[in-house]
């Protein structure tokens, strides 16, 4: 692992790191921030999937989470959101191939080669900040947001036992149904939609995965709102197998990163009160 | 004045904005928070003046004052740092012409036609804000950083019955002593370094300039430190004045928006405390 830059902020320590990924094929860049602790002490760990067209930068210059990270005292760390690079596929558009890995292991050509995103978040990367970071992977937490909430419902939805709190700003809820996912879970996983399912929060619930709680933020002027969203479906799966969600609807705000960081301090404090629970 | 963009954030209004500018000549670009507030209620206005390379974006990005003005219920403007664009005179360095105005109104060729910034920033755009905004200019305070930490503490001590609160972040307090003001105040005004001691925070406390506090935040491992920003020169000027200066040094940061984002929230708290102050 190679340091690119560290810097303090709020107390703690903001760094950006990059390695070579066994999952991918690839360098990755992923940042992380560690919050102030004592020597020898391990904290928390709360992922965040960033979603298209982003990479660990966005949320690292626009989250606004290390004031609350830094008072939660959790680790936050943000992956890119593909692979890239010369001999990576990629496509055109802004919602397919590089920075829209969507979260899933590639098995349609010519993404399986590369497009690993699903074991590089819940493997590989996971393993590498066990080993380089002061973080407790006994108490992880998840969230992300748009295709990045998509990545945190499934994987959360997908290892209930692993990540003590999930949560999601206006994430892809049931990408078999609107068109971003349509394209993506096509593209990258074939025309059997059988498969897709293990990649739909939606389908997922239906299917019988099961988390006791979930906090979902999602503003109500996003543009993005009606056709790709669609917080409804997942409000009705989770009223149907009794998952406790918090669904929070924002009159004004939109996709963007305002809209992020203005709640980013709630989802924070959500996850560190949770993953500090002594239980 | 037109819009370039508006979004909710942090229960207020983010917006970017575009005029023509009498003073540079220019087209110039500024973005303005405005929280919440009542329907005809007017809020103070903290200006937040950038630094080298900068233009509105990297604090409006990076800068994390949204909530505190939120909080704080205060109206944060930040203009560029220089005029910009085809027809204006530039300079290879990046410490010097389209990004570097340092907050002056050049007198020297090939700056004098566009490169108004102290114009601009104490007259013209306060007007505009006056005139666009729900902005009580009776109530304003001024900060900045690096460059912009110079322009707030030089525009604060010529004004001081216009700002009620000064304060800056990594400032250059004494350009006349360091590379880049020497650079910048003899390319913009001439050798003459008479003239420079009106844009010299040092200097003008030394020839007379009174504020009653001041508020400075520094990081201990800027690399500009030593070289550039020198804050013991100010410390020594405000001793001497009786300016009452409370100059943080803090270990381990640096000059970057870590730093600055890091303090942004005490300083926000220290200017609404003080322009919300019934006196």
């Amino acid at each position: 692992m190679e340091t690119i830059s560290t810097a303090r902020a709020h107390g703690g320590c903001q760094g950006v790191y990059r390695h070579r990924s066994s999952a991918t094929g690839t360098d990755m860049t992923f940042s992380v921030f560690v919050p102030a602790h004592d020597e020898g002490e391990v904290l928390p760990v709360l992922w965040y999937l960033s979603g298209l067209t982003c990479t660990h930068a966005n949320v690292t210059d626009k989250g606004e989470y290390r004031a609350a990270c830094a008072a939660g005292r959790v680790i936050l760390v943000a992956p890119d959101t593909s692979p890239r690079g010369e001999g990576v596929a990629d496509d055109p558009a802004w919602d397919f191939g590089q920075g829209a890995g969507f979260y899933v292991d590639a098995t349609a050509e010519p993404w399986a080669a590369h497009f690993r995103m699903w074991s590089y978040v819940t493997d590989e990367l996971p393993a590498l900040v066990a080993a380089e970071f002061p973080a407790d992977m006994a108490r992880q937490g998840i969230t992300g947001h748009s295709m990045g909430g998509h990545g945190a419902l499934t994987i959360g939805l997908r290892h209930p036992d692993r990540y003590r709190s999930v949560s999601a700003f206006a994430p892809i809820v049931a990408p078999s149904q609107v068109p971003w996912g349509e394209k993506a879970l096509g593209g990258y996983l074939g025309d059997d939609r059988a498969a897709w399912r293990r990649h739909d929060a939606v389908a997922l619930i239906e299917d019988g995965a099961r988390l006791a709680e979930l906090l979902v933020d999602q503003g109500a002027d996003d543009q993005f709102l009606a056709e790709q969203l669609r917080p409804e479906l997942l409000a009705e799966a989770c009223e149907a197998a009794g998952i406790d969600l918090t669904l929070r609807l924002h009159p004004g705000y939109d996709h963007s990163y305002y809209f992020v960081s203005t709640f980013m301090g709630d989802h924070v404090a959500y996850h560190a009160e949770r993953l500090w629970r002594t239980t």
